[in-house]
């Protein structure tokens, strides 16, 4: 390699040495320059349609591999993206989004220009943007903006969110010395305070074994923190019964036995809310505490008997252990947990077992219609060890909270910022993003599936054209019900809001120019109207395999939905209205966790 | 009526008596209820398929029918429409942009609610949207609601600009007497001071007959102060030399035998440039001062020969003379105005006349390539009286300004926000504007023609869907020449990032669902590859009467582009560099201008 690369080419490779090796995002003029440099460090340039889906592929992308990049330009291009970075930041999605801006001697200059108010103001954005990331790189100076660039991609990692980098036109060409690459970026992390962290294991280990009642609550959080493989061991080395909340599902084997699916609070089934609210401790891992993840704030547990792990700390019961890593501390936790002090557990309450609720399934009639209530149950028969599977909100998410995991499949679904067309942009990064780790090796064979509902697909269809363009390997059932039913169910059951044009979804490929019969990339497309029909497709050998691009129209009764949703809901509903729909104390308890969040 | 309307209801009427009919957006669970109250109100509810669009949408509406309403659900739906809104601020476009917000007890608690960053924060959004738009209505209480809504909404009309409304959920129901609604929303604007106003119409009339060398050039903003007609009337009965700027393309009559085109600056030709600058007076109506339709700066005119016209006052030669309400000062200097003491001219140099060129050009071999340099003007003889045409930025924006236009059109392009997408979704906005005008008698009959990039159209494309949901009677010339075509002069001719993703485009009206075999809704496609085909499908006689869905898909070689994108984009590109394109007395002009917009 040459002594100096350029300033463009620096960030670029340090992207690269990070592990990202495509950039999403769309050519601009403030930023063209600066896309020279993608290819030649080694990236892919993905060229989505626009920047919303770009910064949803990004998203996407990150959860699957840990980090993104994200290349708009100045203004409407990164404005474009501002939801999708928002996504990033509410979940915790690692996107390092870089923005082409006007020259440094523009700015100064206070020029009217294109893409802005034409008030010489050019911190605009980026003071909008400083809300939506956790760190920022305004870069002017080439002596100091590698060091600046490092930092920003350290934090982006280390905080599991996104980051916000402006290079300008001018700088794009600014020569930096090759040597300093050779440096890695450090994202040790530093120790933990051994006599802290001690304390905290052994108050935790006490309570383990201590416990008559115990329960864990397994959330969504976990892979952003690294800890899905301790929260996994935790599960099986103890046996306690588990569940997860629907943002959790698929972060553990979900075929352990002592695995009872969704805690679903008021919304789920009678007996559980109670026996859990009656267990003398509870582990909640990761958790997100929004009213959708935790059916109205009524899954949150009493402080008194919890121990809550989060990202740089542990609550064990009211004790706050803070500052500390928290994947270095549950790794040692592990080491020194003896299964032979843990207690012998008492018989519980059925609290449901999702394996045997599909196996009890009675074989519907063929000719009858596909229902909400046990679609999502009996198209797990489809899934296999490492598939992706993407749940988009609405009927998707709700319904994939019932489905029957195999082991090593990786769940996405929406829990707190529930962007309604989010799902299919970040399908395509998800995609691109597990065929790179197939292609090295650090990830099973598996495909992409993707749950989609009709208006939500219509909001970033365009994603599947960037599918298409880049040749990813996708498998899309459509739920086609006329619209909108999630909100159906909140305000309008028979509205004409609520109500979609209807497109003909399965003239996607050939619309976005899938090329046709190219071996090298099968498109196959599917009308499923009633149960026989989609147990023929799940046999269908193609669609098995999910090579190309596959989609299937699974129609459905426009006010059907799963009934969890509709107890979902109800909830939200009444709290529109101003009132609450928790007891006393669950307010109390709501009251805890926005003090403490 | 009844006693009481909803607060809903009385946002929705007050819209509807300021001629607003029908309400852009997309439903969520934080704004169906109020959705309900829409059609009561005697609006339409156009249900986009997302926000942007809807967005883009509200702002084409507003350019025609002169305010429009869009209304989405609070965080991600607001966000995703933000891009859009910070084009009708820059572009000035009088949007009224209603949130659903959730209730005011659940802000109030701060609760942990979907989509939020979970940090109890409610305010971050309407922070982000008060750089955004001129008002900002935060109804959090039933008995001032009514009044904060008619000044916001007051304020939208008499600054033309987008405003912003946040309605909670607890308050959509609330009671608001209907005699409230009787006394209109007073827009009177207060009567000029008519010693100042009298001392710069002495001071302008003094100048209009001193002079010898005299210009006018009409932008873009004439429209939204008002003053189209007095502008027009200006150019005609003085009879100066008159050009417009990109942006005030189509404001005047561009018929009249005064009027050369558009003043391209260094961009233009060559003659032009040094004529214009040595007139001795040179009358700016409605300016926007941006490097993209200034040409780089280099239309802006020396201050002491020149007469500026902007919303609240005139500055004459250098003497400012504020607080005045422009459209009555110049409709009494209108009436003032002693035609016979305006100065005979003497001979100008040739500046252009588009008629001219038009007929001086020669007829192409059919079987020839259609070709940048000439398809605008063209294309021109589509044109017709009462036509909204609308040109997207790229090559079309670039070639419209060579358009040869019929009296009494409208033309809708971007100057300054050149956000790219935007097109197509104003396009179903003004076309939805358009006909309820007609409809109304308060428009000529005329169709809708868009002008549109392949790049731009996959940005935005679902669109489509939404013109056909509506019913819109739209035609739509696609230059596909495979991507983006203006990039491409700007950096990366060659380049893979320039290249999209190549669509059926042909197949729009089929896959956004479009009905087969509707006379009600006809649909027309045709690809044309060479100028006889072009020919052909303009004298096609269902394409001319311009009803249904009609898409003309035109090839031109991707890297064609009219001479003037050449030479804009060139000047672009050195000031990305860092470096600057004009003349050191122009620089100078820029930080004039700088200081004083």
């Amino acid at each position: 390699m040459a002594d100096e690369v350029t300033l463009a080419q620096y960030l670029f490779l340090r992207l690269h040495q990070l592990g990202v090796r495509s950039v999403h995002g769309v050519p601009g003029d403030y930023n063209l320059v600066a896309l020279d440099y993608v290819e030649p460090s080694g990236l892919h340039w993905v060229g989505n349609a626009n920047e919303l889906n770009a910064g949803y592929a990004a998203d996407g992308y990150a959860r699957i591999k840990g980090m993104s990049a994200l290349m708009t330009a100045f203004g409407v291009g990164e404005l474009s993206a501002l939801n999708a970075i928002g996504g990033a930041y509410a979940e915790k999605a690692p996107v390092v989004h870089i923005v082409g801006v006007p020259s440094t001697a523009s700015q100064d200059q206070g020029l009217f220009l294109h893409h802005s108010f034409g008030d010489g103001n050019f911190r605009l954005n980026a003071e909008i943007y400083a809300r939506f990331t956790c760190a920022q790189a305004n870069l002017r100076n080439v002596e100091t903006a590698p060091a600046l660039i490092d930092e920003t991609l350290r934090q982006c990692l280390l905080q599991s969110k996104p980051v916000y980098i402006e290079l300008p036109t001018d700088l794009v060409k600014a020569r930096i010395p090759t040597a300093k690459l050779e440096k890695a970026i450090d994202l040790s992390v530093p120790p933990n305070d051994t006599v802290i962290e001690n304390a905290a294991i052994e108050d935790i280990l006490r309570r383990l074994y201590a416990a008559k009642q115990p329960f864990i609550i397994v959330d969504g959080f976990a892979p952003r923190y690294g800890i899905s493989s301790e929260a996994d061991e935790l599960v099986r080395v103890t046996g306690f019964p588990t569940s997860t909340t629907p943002f959790g599902k698929g972060v553990i084997n979900e075929t352990y036995p002592n695995f009872h699916g969704i805690f679903a609070g008021a919304a789920g089934k009678e007996i559980y809310m109670p026996w859990v609210n009656s267990c003398d401790l509870i582990v909640r891992i990761a958790p997100l505490n929004a009213d959708t993840n935790t059916y109205g704030f009524t899954t949150l547990t009493n402080r008194n008997v919890t121990i809550e792990v989060d990202h740089n700390g542990v609550e064990v019961c009211g004790a706050l252990y803070r500052k500390l890593n928290i994947k270095t501390l549950l790794r040692k936790l592990l080491d020194r947990l003896d299964t032979s002090r843990l207690p012998q557990l008492s018989p519980y309450p059925d609290l449901g077992d999702p394996k045997r609720l599909l196996d009890q399934l009675a074989e519907p009639a063929r000719d009858a219609f596909i229902d909400q209530e046990t679609f999502w149950q009996r198209i797990s028969k489809f899934f296999r060890s490492g598939d992706i599977i993407m749940t988009e909100t609405g009927t998707s998410s709700s319904g994939g909270r019932d489905f029957v995991l195999p082991p090593q499949t990786t769940v996405i679904n929406s829990a707190l910022w529930l962007s309604i067309g989010y799902m299919l942009g970040a399908c395509s990064g998800a995609a691109l993003a597990q065929r790179e780790m197939i292609s090295a090796k650090s990830r099973p064979n598996g495909r992409t599936i993707l749950f989609e509902g009709d208006g939500s697909l219509q909001m970033s269809v365009q994603a599947i054209g960037d599918i298409i363009r880049n040749r990813l390997d996708v498998t899309i059932f459509v739920i086609n019900n006329d619209g909108y039913t999630i909100e159906r169910y909140i305000n309008g059951m028979h509205a004409g809001y609520n109500w979609v044009q209807p497109w003909r979804y399965l003239e996607s490929a050939r619309y976005f120019g899938a090329p046709e019969n190219d071996p090298e990339y099968p498109v196959f497309n599917k009308r499923v109207e009633n149960w026989g029909e989609l147990m023929d497709v799940m046999q269908d050998e193609q669609l098995k395999a999910g090579k190309g691009f596959n989609m299937v129209e699974v129609v459905m009764d426009k006010e059907d939905a799963p009934s969890s949703l509709k107890n979902l809901v109800r909830m939200a509903a009444k709290r529109n209205e101003g009132g609450s729909e928790t007891s006393p104390a669950h307010q109390e308890l709501e009251q805890r966790v926005m003090a403490t969040s």
